[in-house]
């Protein structure tokens, strides 16, 4: 007999891991990226005020955080317009979908989500042996009826939608997913991932009760915020859901620094306007500069645009490829035919003109790549 | 039918959480601990070079920390003389042992501990639908021999050993420890809890191959280092072992700044050695001042004395009660016969005085309340 006995679960994971981090690229490329364009960071930084906030709380780094994340909960509370019982602070979106879906899904257990959505909702849901049913994007959009109609037929148990979506940069209106969470199935609840709703126009987020049993809203500090470094998410839902975490959570796994940093932040509404408005000029450009080199960009309400490459996966993974080489980290949607695409993130000036420089470069490259194929 | 729809196994699991954090006793009693002498942090701080770390890294905070601590486990896998293979680092050994029971762990699966042992490994091996067996301590020491003879009745996958141990502070020599392990059964793996290791004398560690199959080692930085609040732990095991987190653990979940702290921490030895030094003043302390008192202390290889008030748990629970009414946050034992004691953190002078004078005043309080009930 082996040691350890590894549960048959996990015997049946792959061994791969969701994402390679843009420092193990730069390891094997030798060199750091020029411009950090592809994790829809915030290169605009914190609030000046969250920062200060880190630095204070950490003289007293020797405490335990406070485990009910008491003060930030208000906060949000306040923020969201919902009791405090309503709102859970945890370590970023990617903990508080790991702990959700622990909550639900058992193996066998039907999951909905769209084919390219976020990898690692589909990691934790693989992860706990839940079955993946994935659905088509639609004209660049996350299909809600055709994922609801999809969890009717399948039992699901959980429905993921971001809105606005990621990778595509893509959003509905709030009204829509208002009206289609009537036709939801029983039993079924659907998680609304709002991570880039801060960038979206008026009328994205959609009025849901905090009381709704139908819908858990999860958003983040690591967007808009600039604190992705920090890992501090926070959901929104009807509190005997919120509560129910607490039987499973990592209880003090929220630190200090990351709760007074992300109080602070929330407060600072002229720093997030900054941040808004900077990344609407960026925004601006990294449409404006494909469309110079004869490609589309996907309109955005995120940080990010999704430059359609305008050929299949392979050519844009070229295209991506070559501009790493150039310094340029930017990522890409996994699955066709979102693959045609690659996912360059909002930045400052010096950032999108990087881009810009590497961009003409990396199409000459992928081109001549792909006539040798051909 | 209603939503969500929990699995079973969540829906078994009790509602209560694992502890009630200090600040939330704060806000229950209306004032602030003048002593927080409860969950055995370093009251003497970080090394100032870890801190200063930690602020300069907090200007970063927009990135993602590397979700493979690359100079993190670089610098462990040094200080620990293993390879980087044997080195995974998660958020504090709470969400380390999480993650090992996920593993391991399935519904019905045994697993073995000592009756008033780490909750919070407890809380998880529960929170997986594990069967939990508990071998009673001996003259308040962790029994070695009874734990893996149970280990073997019950053919369990996983034993858990603190050592130094908590609740009570005492401690086996290593090279019993390695002794032991030729006595545990096949298929069964050893998590050998050294949280406290620091603060014991030379001979205290276990002597193991980085590849023995049997043991997995945790260690903290929340302890010896000061860092409780950065939420940063490290496991050593074999290189297989520490591979399969990579299936389920949160990649990005250990923030920068705790990474970045935790490598300044590692090279500080002086602050390291100051706070061993400090430790044992107060400890030497935290035993006289019981004995004033007419009460004894329990051997501590930590930074913290499991004092025995000499009589059942209610009256030690009283005595708690009655110290923290005065200002003073300690903890105890959850179960009995280690509910005779309570547990007092090392602090500096001030804090252990603190204690001090609200002893005779919470014994008296608790004899009071002890002679109205007999």
């Amino acid at each position: 007999m082996d040691t350890p006995r590894y549960t048959p679960l996990i015997e049946s994971l792959p061994a791969d891991v969701p994402f390679v981090g843009p420092e193990e690229l730069e390891r094997r490329l030798g060199a750091p990226f020029a411009a950090r364009l592809g994790a829809n960071e915030s290169l605009f930084g914190p609030s000046p005020r969250a920062l200060e906030a880190i630095r204070a709380e950490a003289a007293d780094v020797w405490k335990y955080g406070d485990p009910d994340c008491h003060d930030l909960r208000a906060a949000l509370a306040d923020h969201m317009g919902v009791a405090v019982g309503n709102v859970l602070v945890g370590e970023g979106i990617d903990g508080l979908l790991g702990n959700l879906v622990r909550l639900l899904i058992a193996p066998g257990d039907a999951v909905v989500t769209s084919a390219g959505a976020y990898p690692t909702f589909n990691y934790h849901v693989t992860g706990f042996g839940g079955a993946l049913h994935k659905v088509p994007y639609r004209d660049d959009h996350e299909d809600l009826p055709a994922l609801i109609e999809t969890a009717r037929a399948v039992d699901a148990k959980l429905v993921y939608l971001s809105n606005p979506d990621n990778p595509m940069g893509t959003w509905r209106r709030g009204a829509e997913i208002e009206a289609a969470l009537d036709t939801l199935p029983e039993g079924c609840l659907l998680c609304l991932d709002e991570a880039y709703m801060e960038f979206a126009p008026d009328g994205t987020a959609a009025g849901i009760a905090a009381e709704d049993p139908r819908v858990i809203r999860m958003r983040t500090f690591s967007k808009a915020y600039g604190m992705a470094g920090a890992r501090v998410g926070y959901a929104i839902g009807a509190a005997a859901l919120i509560k129910s975490f607490d039987r499973i959570r990592n209880h003090f796994g929220v630190t200090r620094m990351a709760q007074a940093g992300a109080q602070a932040a929330l407060l600072d509404t002229d720093w997030l306007a900054h941040v808004q408005t900077e990344v609407g000029v960026a925004r601006a450009e990294i449409t404006r500069i494909p469309r110079e080199n004869g490609l589309h960009a996907v309109p955005s309400a995120t940080n990010f645009v999704a430059v359609d490459c305008g050929r299949e996966g392979d050519f844009a993974r070229d295209v991506l490829t070559a501009l790493q080489g150039q310094g340029v980290f930017v990522r890409m949607p996994g699955v066709a035919p979102l693959d045609r695409c690659i996912r360059v993130s909002a930045g400052p000036a010096e950032d999108t003109e990087a881009f810009a420089r590497a961009l003409p470069g990396a199409l000459a490259t992928a081109r001549e790549t792909a006539d040798a194929r051909d």
